[in-house]
């Protein structure tokens, strides 16, 4: 695990569990302590990660292998690491993810079936070692999360539909994932009960938070 | 090392060799005597590893990080392998492509310094044990491989140029790093002495493919 004065933290979690509001809010209650917050958004986080997004989010790309999509998702995270993560990082800055390895791990690794091990390998080569120091988990029920994600797409007239056009089954092995991971690694991966108001969630994340962030420089 | 009744054949090789035209000759001539011949281009042998190819060989992808270039190689690879490739082979057909994991290996493995390592690890990733049978590897003096190449791309305007604005070291790093593959599977990659004439060049590829060839089906 690499050692950098910042402070790397991720969310996860199912569609539709709030994840982009909470983030906003954190952000902007870090920010408002004087913080200095780099927010990176995966995939796509850089200009070329954006790029990589478009091939992986295109609903036309419904050929794309499994393997294939795996690749994507680590060139567009090392993409990320390089340009931004690592850099914020050795400044002391704090860098807030909106996913990471947790996503690949549940969706391609368990969700898609290419194993634990395959992920594990490839975030040894894309990530070199960089691990969040803290990962807030969105939890909720699978289909009240996924019809708060349908109505956000419907209303927006998304195009980037490929990866929440999944089958239920799938969904519940992404949720069963992320709890596996939480019992595997449970200091570093927190499961937050997504089903309460935004102004609880927003305060459990806080609680999570907070202790972290004394030792960090303020302007 | 996956046994499939096709024959996988790779062209590898320094910029300006003359890979695709020998290969060309390589198809027909093959063609002609009845055999279905499917050909790969690596990357972009598939419609979604264009849209890799077009990050890949951007220009304006300066700051593509190594680790990131490595990773989309491989995605374009899987993809043309799962669509491709192994449709293909299964089949009893043969494939021929320019370029496979060996160009990965030596441009990024050797060439950027990632290590032959880490290419392998991806290699069993991306392509699960697929080799190619035999690698005919065009080898011939740098400069002079680069000054072809560079006229051709001056003459065609090309503006995918990014991969060959590498410095002379570089390419002599990729030259070296072919010949130790070649001595480390001798039987597997054949290095082909490339200043000579497109014939003489051809009657040498044609020697070594020919006693491959006859225990495939013919139409």
């Amino acid at each position: 695990m690499i050692d950098l004065p910042g402070l790397f933290l991720t969310f996860e979690g199912v569609d539709g569990g709030g994840k982009s509001s909470q983030m906003r809010l954190l952000v902007d209650r870090l920010r408002a302590l004087g913080h200095t917050v780099v927010i990176n958004i995966e995939p796509g986080g850089t200009r070329i990660g954006k790029q990589i997004r478009s091939i992986l989010l295109e609903a036309a790309n419904h050929d794309l292998s499994p393997t294939s999509e795996l690749l994507l998702f680590f060139a567009s995270r090392a993409q990320a690491i390089d340009e931004v993560i690592l850099p914020a990082l050795r400044a002391g800055h704090i860098v807030v993810s909106d996913r990471f390895t947790d996503s690949t791990m549940v969706y391609q690794g368990y969700g898609r079936n290419l194993g634990p091990d395959t992920v594990r390998h490839l975030d040894r080569i894309a990530c070199r070692g960089l691990k969040p120091a803290l990962t807030l988990c969105l939890d909720m029920d699978v289909e009240a999360g996924l019809a708060r994600a349908r109505a956000r797409n419907t209303e927006g007239g998304a195009t980037e539909t490929r990866l929440d056009d999944e089958s239920l089954v799938f969904h519940h092995k992404v949720r069963e994932a992320y709890h596996i991971l939480a019992t595997e690694e449970p200091n570093r991966i927190q499961l937050i009960d997504a089903s309460r108001t935004i102004e609880e969630v927003a305060a459990n994340i806080w609680q999570l938070v907070e202790p972290l962030i004394n030792r960090l420089p303020r302007s």
